[in-house]
């Protein structure tokens, strides 16, 4: 398997051996950070990072990991790049991406919601780069998805279900599995990336999955689909519903996450206020110790940043069966991983 | 003696030896820069850097200590993080720091007056991020101290009441001096953090102590009781005068600095344009060379940016006896040995 | 030839043998760019870069450089830097640049027409540091002159007249070649920096010159009296026309770029609105591929970002005599040998 120069803007993309083998690799990081194995794969190597978005773990996480490996990541906010749209001058992505596989070994690309006037722009923008780019382009959270955070769910997920986080990692163990995808209530009218992410990558993984939300919530028909053929390939079961209780039943990894709705976008404009405002009147929707109850001892799984007391109760968030600080920290090992597969020559 | 993970928020909350093992190690640094002794102490490791408030010199200093060291420093501008007030959704410190933990050695923090609203609240930043945080918390100058231009100054004052800079380091060479710490006036409304971090060094290192400034310009009371028992405790005196003139006689070290007024905080507000308007009106509180003629043959310090012909004359700034350029470089040689011993192996 | 600590403020400003030495040096790193070499050349270094306007190329290519070079190039802001002007209070250029010199090996400065109220503010700015700063200014473009942007233009019109990119370079291929740099219309009111760097450098290695824009576009009389003694001192053809088609005839070199017009500063600002639309006024100012069959065959070049369609159509640009993307290429390869001639001790 070669996966040098391969895009990766969607794990759906990926096959799932490159995906195991992006994982395999993580682990061995994980036990051994500084290991003289890694520590020069991408020596005086340079890793573009373009953040449309700010952001905090995204940033601290990719940056450590071309650190890690011995190269550098260059921090940069794209205000200051003025591309050619159809009303403004400026510079095409052709040109643009063209120079940069000059420079760098990779470009990193992070472009949310508030940063564009339609769902799927920033997608759109991705692809283009991808299109004209010799070096590989990651999403680091983009519209649609984010697929290095779902690489670290599932990491995260199967170290808890084996012998536990920096030891041997099974990803056979989350076959079987029951991922609870909820909706929490909340006031932050937060992205689609890293939820329709993990429905994706859990299915493709062998999960049943269950995806819960109020009416009017429904995530991208695409993402949906993808899912239902999923779960189909591995003869799982994929279930949506509208209760904030039903999909507790018999999980084993509950993720609770609030997101705006489908018409946050309005006349192109992203309505940030009227979604904090809708999303407030769901107060049932939380994961709380007496909903976990009716879980398998399911473990409590959050991309971060966490809502507490919205998205989640203090005591589950904090609780023993809280996997969210071991699936962050897994962020930077899977993206070593994938900074060394696809920029690196392993 | 091994101080490894240890925060350095105040140097009043380290022992002097402690503070004596980083000036001796910066002193070592100092005379052979980039020696393979200590390029690969911070290898493949990061520092993270949080600016609330933009820096030259701090900023400078700190990435290039860590990029001596071997390793690199992230520069992260807050602004980007959400953070959960009693007002506002957003992400508790305890998660924040958490993770943090998991990516780098170390966290530094730059915080100043005009981001709080109350004298204290940067403090209380940092320790709330030191009681969650696995790894050192380091201020890089916050509403009450700055830790690293203490260590700076006292390392260039033994210098030069020594064999110079650059030589064997005598920190007994301050005992018994006098430090004449005054009030300048200015139009920049300045920190307490240098001048505070000031005396409590000073005193902690033997010196006896003048503190002067107008009427109304008091500084800390905890920082002005703290250097009276560390004076105490070392045989020193320590005085306050609200005579611009006073205090030079006979001193050894003269550092004038403009600093802000207790007032300068109005419900809750930073007010900035009266502090300037009122720091206006004492020019006479000034380092002139009439005024150094009264002194021990003083050298003369500051924590920069000089704020010429307010402060201080060019006369005395530029002059053989400023010592402003020594201090300056010895914060990248004294936050070396901190990082070094903090967050290396050493 | 030893070129350590020396500025690059203008090409101008240096021997030919000087510029060559860097040239040849370039297209070795080229050839081999993670050689070891040059990758330890500026290892544990800081090259200091402050970008009072913001850039993509620029910035990537010099934060590259110094990645490559095993050194580290710090991204400033300097916003966040308090100058002592006329009105206001601040820090002197010689206190900001004495400090630099003990903390890092050079500066760069990227000072554009719009942060300044008059021509030749920027090129003062320079000086100034040059003047008291220990270690090397570099011009990372300013409001006369791009230095690094002239080296790689002749590095990539020699390497197209000779055996290619990445093979052994041939600066005399330029001797006798004629160079039309001529203005095109466009949106977007640019700097003099590039345009009159490559006059002055083309000139310097024997092409004859030819300058082409509408009435009222004059670039600097000193740049206009410098390319006819460079021409004159080596037997070459200078010339300005203000006919969009006549500098075609014969040209080995078409450099089609939009400039603002003197008139850009009135009364202290940067008219930019103004300069918009006046440019939009002559559509005939194109590089098209009718004009380039006036040609002798010449290749098309330009600094990028490029205007397409209002500079140069996209059959041009994108076409087979195009080196756009090899001289943008070349800004790293140059910049690398540029910083380890001034920076490290070759």
């Amino acid at each position: 398997m070669d996966l040098y120069g391969k895009d990766l803007i969607c794990t759906q993309d990926w096959e799932v051996d490159e995906l195991e083998a992006v994982l395999d690799l993580a682990a061995k990081m994980k036990r051994d950070r500084f290991s003289s194995a890694w520590t020069s794969l991408l020596e005086h190597k340079t890793f573009l990072m373009f953040f449309y978005n700010p952001s905090v773990r995204t940033r601290q996480s990719f940056e450590a990991a071309a650190t890690d490996l011995g190269g550098h990541a260059q921090y940069l906010e794209p205000k200051a790049m003025r591309l050619k749209t159809e009303k403004t001058a400026g510079e095409t992505i052709e040109d643009a991406a063209q120079v940069m596989g000059r420079y760098a070994a990779g470009l990193g690309i992070r472009m949310l919601e508030d940063k564009i006037g339609t769902y799927g722009e920033a997608e759109d923008l991705l692809r283009e780069y991808a299109k004209w780019s010799t070096i590989p382009i990651i999403s680091m959270a983009h519209d649609k998805y984010h697929p290095c955070q779902g690489l670290a769910d599932v990491m995260g997920w199967a170290e808890w279900f084996g012998a536990g986080p920096g030891r041997r990692l099974d990803m056979g163990l989350l076959e079987g599995k029951k991922l609870l995808l909820t909706w929490g209530h909340g006031a932050l009218a937060r992205s689609w990336s890293s939820v329709q992410e993990a429905l994706l990558i859990g299915s493709r993984f062998g999960m049943d999955v269950s995806l819960a939300h109020p009416e009017g919530y429904d995530l991208g028909p695409q993402v949906v689909e993808w899912t239902q053929e999923n779960c189909d390939a591995n003869g799982r079961s994929f279930e949506i519903t509208h209760d904030p209780r039903a999909g507790y039943d018999g999980a084993h990894v509950v993720y609770s996450r609030h997101w705006m709705s489908p018409n946050a976008y309005q006349g192109g404009e992203f309505q940030k206020q009227e979604e904090i405002e809708k999303a407030l009147q769901y107060p049932e929707w939380i994961a709380d110790s007496e909903k976990m109850a009716l879980t398998d001892d399911a473990i409590f799984t959050h991309p971060m940043p966490v809502d507490r007391n919205h998205e989640v109760t203090d005591g589950v968030a904090s609780g023993p069966r809280s996997c969210i600080y071991d699936v962050a920290e897994n962020r930077l090992h899977a993206q070593k991983a994938l900074l060394a597969l696809v920029m690196g020559n392993l």
